[in-house]
């Protein structure tokens, strides 16, 4: 066999060992196959990761998929034509570095403007990956809330409560605060005059909380009287806690402010109005 | 055909294998031939583009494009140019390497300067890709809202309300918030003495809801009365709730309002004043 | 003529194919001549540019102008000599791999310093290209607002309402709001007491509206009362908005509030001054 | 042995010196017979990696540990796949410095998307390695507070006093506030009319800290009366603290607030409500 | 003149053509006094330019000036040093890529402190260049404003009204807004109660910017009325402006604010104090 | 010795003077054995860091150092482990770039997100060698205070005032304040009515600070009465400073405050309630 | 004494041209050499460095000097052995580049955290260069301000009013405001009743101006009083400037304010505390 090889090498080869036209041209050929088949290949490997995707939980619809997948199709078919040129003119022995630069700068360009668009995608994988949150779920990001409506790799949804719908993309989430995620916390602050006597106060609290216990299935962990938690300058608060079901904490909130208020009219405990005291100016006692 | 071939390198060739005056100058003939061929390829390849982009959704108008693919075309002639001459000076053996430096240094400043020119266009692909919002949309893009009414892919033009035209580069683009995707909401906070009985009240504003949802198409879901949602100094804060069809909840409000103001007259409900309750500085009961 | 060219080989080259020194000297003449070529050549250029750009819309004067040519063709001319300086060593055989490095973090340095000047430009060419605004335009960039005086492709001029001077280097724009592009618009917010009937105020409303739009020329869509849009501690807030010619926002804005104060009177609705309550500190209807 | 030696070399290489067909064949089976070894050790050691975490404090959940090790070592492989083929190709005398670019632009694209992934771990490891906060303590992370749920590499979990779930990015974290490291402090202001006598007032908050300090034993270091902290424009404000232990503070304050009430009025000394003093508006003493 | 090149060739390398101990004596010689001549060259530029710039408006003082010079020299006699080493190095086939690693890490660092230094001085030029202001201009410079003191190529002194110098780097410079170009607007708000008639304060407010018309000559554009352009809770904003000479519009607040009280008392127009409606709490018209 | 070491060369080396089988064998044992070598030395000028580190001010507890040096040397194992494999396949003519670039890329996002690692333990080095604080001191960082527990190389610990412990890396550490280096100043603000003669108050407050002087050994420089700081709405400010122990200003102004309090009512001068001046709306003197 | 050179390149020469390994041992002992030599010369520029310092204004004790300079001389030294055993590897034919290209990235990483501290190095050349401040000036940095205590290369101490010492890196030092240059200003508003006649307000307040101009040697320009700097609510503001000394304005101040107050409770002009007209709520003159 190694004449055979031997005989090859002595067709394509000039005396000093450097490639004659036969060699170059074969050479060429070779690369040109090559790259046509790496390109087949990369398109098997993006039309299987494409169709793993669709049975997903990812809410892409088929046509943006389509359309997506051609783009990508596209940019990497023109990659290896323009690596195949560079290739081609060097086994010509023509000095492609200056090509290269040029091509590197706008490389360099592009990967610059294109690097938050990688981020969001690492982004949107760890939020998916570590179940952060799901469709459905009621979060905070930055200084947007809302129903979370679309989770895509790119940006995520949230509907407002307002209606509005905010478009996030992942690489501007940071800190995400999860309000789905275990029993939320009601919480009412009762303002009550200085006049009155905190013991009867808390006992009347007391029974609004005993009663709601008891009606109201929202409630996780039976709404406690914490004590006097400000002392202002016209009343002091008295606050309310209660654990309910994750959503709703704000229907607690109403029906429980809505009991206190009338308990307190029923039990002719005051509100404290602002109060303003009329002086004459003069200082201390001996007035 | 190996003799050929042979006689071809013979010609060109130097005993010592490198090409000789000849050899050099066909080797330039051949690069510049190539490079005039590059520079048409990449004219077809424009004039491809823009031309299927005129077909797009972009609104640009023709003159502004015959410019803009002039400037792109002369760019890449230069570029092109530039190349040449490198190759051209490395193939007579000059060094070109500090050239190279050189260039690469402005590459690289004018590349910092264009990035965001560059995260322009790949934001204005996603935007028009994932169709996040299209022209007569109402959206607020960070500080800035309004109707879009222009989107293109460098920037998006906004009409605020106020009839001002806000140009936003594409790049600037984060969260975007889209105000006529689904319903909106409508939403009124009616204050109310604490003299009042709450159940009453409410029973008022049933009644107006009842008659909105019938009289008012605008209204999707009827007007909800949630409840008690804060106790203020002087007034409790009752909210009422509307699902509204998109831009109508303005409307909405308004007329609820006009409605709950003149029913509450009707039912001699009070407006809750803010109060002041004069004193002469004694503490607790034993006033 | 290849003996030709063989006899001259023969006589540049020592017999290792290397120059000689004769032929080093040969080879630095040329690269000194095309040097000089090349200078002549960006000269040549950069005059055709300033003298292209004197034609255009940008008000540079002519005294800048020339002393920034000098400054570019004297930095032009040092940067070829500089190449000039390491082709030659190089020809010699002296490494200059030491001397790029050294000028190359010099380079990066000055690259770092200059993007923004880069970016100015870039920016500019993008504003005049895409007219986002011209010399008379009611502009506001960031905090900044005023009339463009002058748009130049390193800095815009904005005089402000006051008089003064903003100058903006073109690198600090991003979002531009043109306010002299399309119908602005007027909005009056009128405080009605919530003593007063809502449709008799709207009735006179809608009387100083028609009015005004017979009588005032600067608007282009009447005034349109929209109805109560808020409910406040002592009054109601009433809107009145009219889509006005550019700039003339403010003068009708001024003419409506005159107008509607006088009719007020006229019609005996009372200003709805801040109201307060004086209680004595009961609570509910049992005082 | 030298023989053996030459032998072999005879065999698979050129007169020239370089590899024959056969040659580069054996040298390729060579690299792939590597590439493939180092697949299984990387392998290994992620294997061995997460074995050793599964033991650790790190609370990651299986499931997801698999996930994470099956893409990790896919990425390892098609890792190896490339170089393996750069390897291959170089081999052949193709050059692979256009293709090492074009990849070298792409994973600098990533690595710039990817550096907030790894500065996630980087602080990650230190928070453990430091022991900074654990798994139950209060700590405080930016604007986000509440109880440590979860500690990850990547992500850290507060459990807020709200109920609100905190998903924060480990490289998010720089300073940390732990509220559970030692005894904290419980701080009360006491507004007091300027008719009282201070020496009166500090006595009787004496005695409520007596009281106190006997009766609660979550208190560490007795209720300190510090003294008039502040000249008010009503009142003056004298300032009581003590030290408690870990989350017992805002029971200790509501505890204290509730005693010092109670006592105050007790002993007859007057809340401060805000004075006003109505005057005719004339100057000085004449008056 | 062949023989002679070629002794001379025959004497300074060896039979493989690369340099003998001689031959690189001679190189390292040529080195030297190149680097030497270099040495001088910088320093006669660094001269020239000092001295073209001592006759310019720069206002630094000559000692500084020497000082700077002299470092500036010192760091490049040190950097030819360097590069002179480096150079030997390599001639005695040591391979010095690893002290040029080592020495581009270290340039970077200082190139990357050094940048602000770079852009400083670059937008010193374009603030001389584009003359945004001189000295003794009325300029604000983000959020600080003064009259400008000095213009120097890396700071910009600015007195403060308050007498204090603000120092600023010409790289934190921005927007500059400069208040002594063109005409300055003054411009007084005057509240009038809603009891006034609008015609009749119009009407009085005419007369005194009759009368300031004629009297002052810092105003360059009569006084003009604008008209109503605010209601207010207690009052309504009638606003006076007027165009003055730079820096005056103060002055002529001050006279305006004046004579407008001044009228104002003489024809008996009340000042609008804050007012108070004390009503008991009923709603609506059957009070 | 000539002889021998041709006979080496002859026997490790081809005719065409690159290495055999057995010279690269030898090749590979050197380079390994190095590498050995190296490892020790590391492992040892590691140990002898840790052990000189352990004698000086950081309060690292010895079983975190522990885990830190085993973390550090397996860092540096591997490292040498890798760049071992690197020459050993570059021995064998395994062309390595591709690996380099390939690790090149992971080893730039790693120190990208690595760098503030670094930049804390350089400002923590710069901390301690500056003795900007130690032990003990109570220092404000950005917006977080308190007492200096614990001073490390990456990270320093303080003991807010409330218990907290803020735990702060040394790269987020910019300007230091120092509050336990020289004397401290109290200040307390005394509001005076305009009713009071300004001396008589001066006087008030001499007698004050004369007491204080002698009998508080906290204050360094004695209460200082700077005079009127203020006219406000109702009152005038007069303001009282003093030097005093570092931490002990707190204490003195709470005394301070007391004993003016108290001086002020035995000499009758009057609490400044806020004023209010009822007006029946006329204007000027004609009332 | 060709014959000297050519009988020494026979000796440490192998026929190919290479070094033997006699050549080799030569080399690399003459590598060893010059280290040695380029550490001691380092060493020496070190403590000149070190010595012409001493003698200048840095106030930096002996006792950290040496510190500093010990870990100086330790970094450059390892340094220098670093690029031995390299350049020792290279001679001995073993690739380096890996070695390189980790020690680059290691390096790059070291040089992104040590650019703030040569930055802090360049800023604090250009503060004592330019003499923007020197120690004893009363300068505001940011959001501090204080009196200079120290000025470093490094860093900068300011000690506060309130005794706190400030120390600020000079990285972070951008714009420097020095209120010790040049006279300031005292600057006193007065608020005067509309009731009061402007012009007899404006003769007391010349008559205090007058005196204090006699009896106050810190003022350095008269006291001038301005006019009406506002019409505010209740009352108009007159304004009062005087050019002081450096550090003067606020007592001057606050001996302005004192006298002002007490010339005008000698001329009887009033204080105007804030008024309030209680109005029925009817609107207009009707009433």
């Amino acid at each position: 066999m190694d004449r055979v090889l031997y005989f090859f090498d002595e067709f394509i080869k000039r005396d000093d060992g450097s490639l004659n036209i036969l060699g170059k041209t074969l050479k060429i050929a070779l690369t040109l196959i090559i790259i046509r088949i790496l390109i087949k290949v990369s398109y098997v490997i993006i039309d299987k990761a494409v169709e793993s995707r669709k049975k997903r939980i990812f809410t892409v619809d088929e046509k943006k998929l389509n359309t997506l997948t051609t783009v990508l199709k596209n940019i990497i078919k023109y990659l290896y034509y323009f690596i195949g040129i560079l290739i081609t003119l060097d086994i010509f022995g023509i000095n492609t570095s200056s090509i290269l630069a040029t091509a590197g700068i706008g490389g360099l360009a592009i990967s610059f403007g294109a690097q938050s668009l990688i981020k969001d995608i690492i982004t949107g994988f760890f939020i998916l990956f570590e179940d952060q949150f799901s469709v459905g779920d009621y979060v905070q990001i930055g200084e947007f809330s809302g129903v979370v409506e679309e989770l895509g790799l790119r940006v995520t949804k949230l509907r407002d409560f307002s209606g509005e719908l905010h478009i996030i993309p992942n690489s501007s989430i940071s800190v995400v605060t999860n309000k789905t995620r275990g029993a939320m916390r009601a919480l009412v602050k009762v303002r009550v005059s200085y006049d009155e006597d905190i013991d009867r106060v808390i006992g009347v609290l007391d029974g609004v909380s005993e009663e709601l216990r008891r009606s109201n299935e929202d409630i996780v962990e039976g709404p406690t009287i914490l004590g006097v938690t400000d002392l202002g300058e016209y009343s002091m608060d008295i606050t309310v806690i209660a654990k309910t079901k994750p959503m709703s904490q704000w229907s607690v909130e109403r029906v429980l402010r809505k009991a206190i208020k009338e308990d307190f009219e029923r039990e002719n405990i005051r509100v404290p109005y602002p109060k303003m005291d009329i002086v004459s100016g003069s200082f201390g006692r001996d007035r």
